[in-house]
């Protein structure tokens, strides 16, 4: 049998990274058969084993034989030890950012169909001198055509922009970047699992801006870009009321809803789907998937951080792989 | 006993606001004890009974007597007759707009504590000559500090703009403005029940600004507000990133979840609260109440739609009364 080759990052080992990501792994059998290749330092996982009294015992990865199902490990020198529990650090930092950098080598070499990353601190890598945003950033700098959306059963998201702020989010709500960014959405979606897909487009201001009355950009920008794609064959449709959109998408299998601005978008996910979340990089040449949520400095070493968004974005990993993704 | 007197106008007669008027008061047993009257007219309820195969048997309202529980009307003259069922009409704009000013007038004059309203078409109102988005925009002309809110039992939700383009909206994010806006807040939310309240700002920025990498306005202007009415005694806390303040207040009695924009707001409240959240204006002499949904054109008529946030709207109007708002 064929087996996806999936590789898991153990995010900032300060957090609850290696925790879900051990405890999702020990229970690989109600998982999709893969081979799970995590990247971390082998003594993160083995301290989180011993804590949770978990064992994973994985195989040392060799890339290039043919895949068999399993757990597995690309062993990423962490350097410092022991990591610095529950809060922000520079050794944790670059430790993460090492173990992400390998899994995305593999990958970009064609050795992974995915890349599953557990949670890192942002402030951590600025500390250990890699001044990246966060995992999407740092694929964004690869391929910038990369799209940050958000999946789960109840509703999907693709977000138009991310991390900016509001002021400069609505001013990019000019009708050629939604053109391309429409297109590019689509053909990212060619590759999903579950497809094809629709697009439901969001407006930008209340009620979609009422023919103008309260904001020009739907009649202006907006519409025209939809028009356009739709007359390419795309399948799009908006702009709807933000209010009201993620209502008519909740529940479509094959409905993606387009979020002009982050909280557009996060808002309604976050309520949505909380727990079960998956961040879902589109757009590469591999699939990257994350769990919808941060180390959770607070309640790292606890052992009672929730599994349940690392479990999905593993599955779904495997389900954008079975794709050809 | 002494109950308080509720006037309940029945919005656009061609939309769904006589239908749940009817079939909620026809249960006026399983409502709070009230006087709840009418306004509307009398042949739109007499028709409506007779399409539904109920008896609300309304008694003609004599104000200033003593109130006792039950259903009176006040009849307003809708002047053309037969309304147009299902769309939007200059008579049925106007037949909606005399009721509601029939009712404002009444509280107002202070004969009624709360006036609960059925959805209305805006653009049958600009049909008939009355320039008014909304019920709110009318109140906000005679007290230019109403608030609009959303109201739930598992959240609730001001709004510190809302009928403004984005672009408008994000540019009102000032401190003074924002300052002043938690007083009047406050104190409306000192005559609601349940409380006391505390407000739980958004931020306007992805991640609240993240001390202004992602947007000033945290550091420069909510940050600063929240601040000075916190010196006040008022107790406000955020700004909190937008995609999770409203978890944050969610299922929490006590918080009010303040939205710096219309759809920051509305998004989080359609999601957590369909079907049975209610709009209410607060920061008037009396309180107003509103179902969530809209004149619903397409399914009037049919005898389908969902009274469930009417009834909720009636409820929480007689809430208020008992608080003494």
């Amino acid at each position: 049998m064929t087996v996806p080759t999936i590789g898991v990052t153990a995010g900032d080992p300060g957090g609850i990274g290696p925790e879900v990501v051990v405890k999702a792994l020990a229970r690989a059998d109600e998982l999709p058969a893969a081979a799970f290749v995590l990247f971390a330092d082998p003594r993160v996982i083995e301290a989180e084993e011993a804590r949770l009294g978990l064992r994973l015992a994985p195989r040392v990865w060799r890339p290039g034989l043919v895949s068999e199902a399993g757990v597995f490990l690309f062993p990423v020198d962490g350097k410092n030890w022991p990591p610095s529990p529950g809060r922000v650090s520079a050794q944790n930092g670059e430790a993460s950012f090492r173990a992400f950098e390998a899994a995305v080598a593999s990958a970009r070499a064609g050795r992974l169909e995915a890349v599953v990353t557990a949670p890192i601190s942002k402030a951590a890598w600025a500390l250990a001198g890699h001044p990246f945003r966060g995992h999407t950033e740092y694929l964004a700098g690869l391929y910038p055509g990369a799209i940050m959306a958000f999946w789960s059963e109840r509703l999907k998201v693709a977000l138009f922009s991310h991390h900016r702020p509001l002021r400069e989010a609505v001013a990019a709500v000019r009708r050629d970047a939604l053109y391309d960014y429409f297109g590019s959405l689509h053909r990212a979606l060619g590759k999903a699992p579950g497809g094809p897909f629709r697009l439901f487009v969001a407006g930008l201001n209340p009620h979609a801006g009422e023919d103008g009355y309260l904001g020009g950009e739907e009649v202006e920008e907006i519409g025209p870009a939809i028009k356009r794609a739709a007359s390419d064959g795309i399948p799009v449709n908006g702009p709807f009321p933000p209010d009201t959109v993620f209502r008519e998408a909740l529940g479509k299998a094959d409905a993606v809803a387009v979020a002009l601005y982050h909280d557009q978008g996060l808002i309604a996910f976050k309520l949505a789907a909380f727990a079960t979340g998956v961040n879902v990089t589109l757009g590469l040449p591999f699939v990257r998937t994350s769990p919808d949520h941060g180390t959770a400095f607070d309640i790292a070493g606890k052992g009672v951080a929730d599994t349940r968004s690392m479990v999905e974005a593993i599955r779904l990993a495997a389900a954008f792989s079975a794709t050809g993704s």
